[in-house]
């Protein structure tokens, strides 16, 4: 195990009604106006955004709307919102949505207090944030654990690049989670939910650090947890039980909690936010298409840690004549997974052909020439990768 | 899932060297003068001591001294504390060592903002404690998992009352753990946190709350790397890594994570507090007598917990024929674990006899009417889990 820091001091405030505490978690921590961010016409639709402009207005709390954030969200929004912060002299955001209305939260909230581009922040991981405006949550979708996770992921159209930031600062104070809330998600936004939190903790899984026996069988726990209530709230989207697992595990897969004293991994999220950044499709979709080649790619590495994966999360028969059998079983079993929750898993089911893999293998090198934990990987092995997900 | 919260900010600073961080992290929290809270003489024959006033002077903060901690921490000690932080003027609390000086330092924090007697906070359970001292931690034993949780338990000299207090106040800023501090703890205080960890896993385990599947399956794992680290650290003392899992294990235990949207039990932690309380004996030793006879005693209520932790957790083979027969065979594999740890399972082997029993049972209910959440206890009921033990 290696040496570490845990520290993450979200207030989670979950279950049925927990919006209504909306008005108490903010007293805690704002005395000035608010920008209140969000994305979409979903939360009009659902009532949601009714009742947060009534709690704000029936508590007094001075707000400032800014809405319209896209999934894979974008850096212009970003620049607006940090315009509006400095003009409204906003001292607290409120973030209600998904992962991409809190990313984007994020880096508005890093913005203000950065010293030129937030965008050169993004371009360089280990920069550090000199500061934040403290963050609220209102959670709308299982997926990124952005409510509790010290990071944002935004898209410069220019060029459309993906990058993220990672900062203590951007830990959200608060967030409200209701599971009820996701009753009304859309199916396909519910499976990409699901595959987003299983590659979380896969990301972390799949290690060559020893001795993490805890952080392995915590990871397993929830995967298998995910495994089994995954298919339940694509089948039943108003089973209160298994959509309240799934947004809880969504929570705890990238809290940093299961990844602590390990070297992490985290080449397909990169791979993949090449795909979004081009192609705009969701970031849980790509996950789900990505990952089998990765693991298809890499195994070899650590067959062992693969073999481990296979029997305690995917239950496959431990039977030691041919080890690549077991690890491949794991893998259709994977993309089986996947499929059964309505996802593709080859891009050929994206209409994404071979043409620009190699553009895309470049640019994950394009301002970073680190790739993988699990196995370092250079411009021709993400290409590689990329073909096998054809 | 019951509706919850969960707020754990303190900042775990986990692996070798992590006390070389002290200054560091008192200087995020102290200005002033800080007391410095120890037990017996351990940390000065291990050097902890002088390293630990080393870095204080180097770092010119003022300090005043508090040792003599004993396990089943005394309240005439944390009267003692009290006294000395408001003549000192004292800003911050720093304990070194497990969890009765952590437990004393919380007291001691909360007692110096308490209106009126601390005492009185730790006879009612809900009593708002209104503020607390900053704490930071050098954890020197796993088992209470007091490094990050809300709890503080102490006893009381007069009576051998042995009573808890609850409050996000005294949950420590931080806590430094260095698995290698560990090697040179005795065989018996070892087996003794192992036993503690466990039990702080099967108190939250055990409850008829359903649908929480997630937080069950977290636990069977950190109880299966227990199961697997425990005897581990027992043979070979300074295995770092199985003492780094088995601290890391302490702390995922009780930073209440584990227990969310759950009712939780917490009995058979009561009916040992009366035994320490008259018999001082280690509170990790007395849950092993304890936690198996409880078993025995409130199985019936909900046999299907008790299956899937036999089955999940100690391997028990799942055939249908005999469900108390599983549920036994997993009671003795339990009890040859804390056997195999050097752990006593009844209470004639740490000389105990029937004489005070229904003293004991008597006075878990001397200041509440309330006890267990898995099967509601009354007086009788807790003799007789006590009988079952002898």
């Amino acid at each position: 195990m290696n040496n570490f820091q845990f520290f993450n001091p979200t207030r989670i405030v979950f279950g049925k009604n927990a919006v209504d505490q909306l008005a108490e978690q903010l007293g805690k921590h704002s005395g000035g106006k608010i920008l209140f961010h969000y994305g979409s016409n979903s939360i009009k639709k659902s009532g949601l955004y009714d009742k947060i402009i009534k709690i704000l207005k029936d508590a007094s709390i001075e707000y400032v709307e800014l809405g319209g954030v896209q999934p894979n969200p974008r850096l212009s929004l970003v620049y607006k919102g940090i315009e509006i912060c400095k003009k409204e002299n906003c001292s607290f955001i409120l973030a209600a949505g998904g992962g991409s209305v809190i990313d984007s939260a994020k880096g508005i909230a890093a913005g203000v207090f950065a010293s030129g581009d937030i965008w050169s922040y993004y371009l360089d991981f280990f920069k550090p944030i000199p500061q934040a405006l403290p963050i609220g949550v209102i959670l709308t979708i299982p997926a990124a654990g952005s409510e509790s996770s010290p990071s944002s992921v935004v898209t410069n159209e220019d060029g459309g690049y993906k990058r993220d930031i990672w900062s203590e600062a951007i830990i959200p104070k608060f967030a409200l989670m209701d599971p009820e809330i996701t009753f009304t998600l859309p199916p396909y936004q519910t499976a990409c939910g699901v595959a987003d939190i299983l590659a979380h903790l896969m990301e972390r899984y799949f290690s060559n650090t020893e001795h993490v026996d805890l952080g392995d069988r915590l990871s397993e726990g929830t995967m298998r947890s995910l495994l089994v209530n995954g298919p339940i709230v694509m089948k039943e989207p108003e089973n209160y039980a298994a959509r309240a697992e799934v947004m809880w595990a969504g929570t705890i897969a990238n809290t940093g909690l299961l990844g602590k004293g390990r070297e992490e991994d985290w080449a397909s999220h990169k791979i993949e936010h090449e795909l979004s950044g081009i192609y705009d499709i969701a970031h849980g979709a790509g996950l789900a298409v990505i990952f089998p080649a990765w693991m298809k790619y890499v195994y070899k590495v650590n067959k062992n840690k693969f073999l481990q994966f296979a029997v305690r999360v995917f239950d496959v028969d431990m039977e030691f004549s041919d080890i690549d059998a077991i690890i491949n079983c794991m893998i259709q079993k994977l993309e089986c997974f996947f499929k059964s929750l309505g996802l593709p898993v080859r891009l050929s089911e994206m209409n994404i052909d071979s043409s620009r893999l190699h553009e895309m293998a470049q640019k994950c090198f394009a301002h970073s020439d680190k790739m993988g934990g699990f196995m370092k990987l250079n411009a021709g092995d993400v290409e590689k990768i990329y073909r096998l997900a054809l």
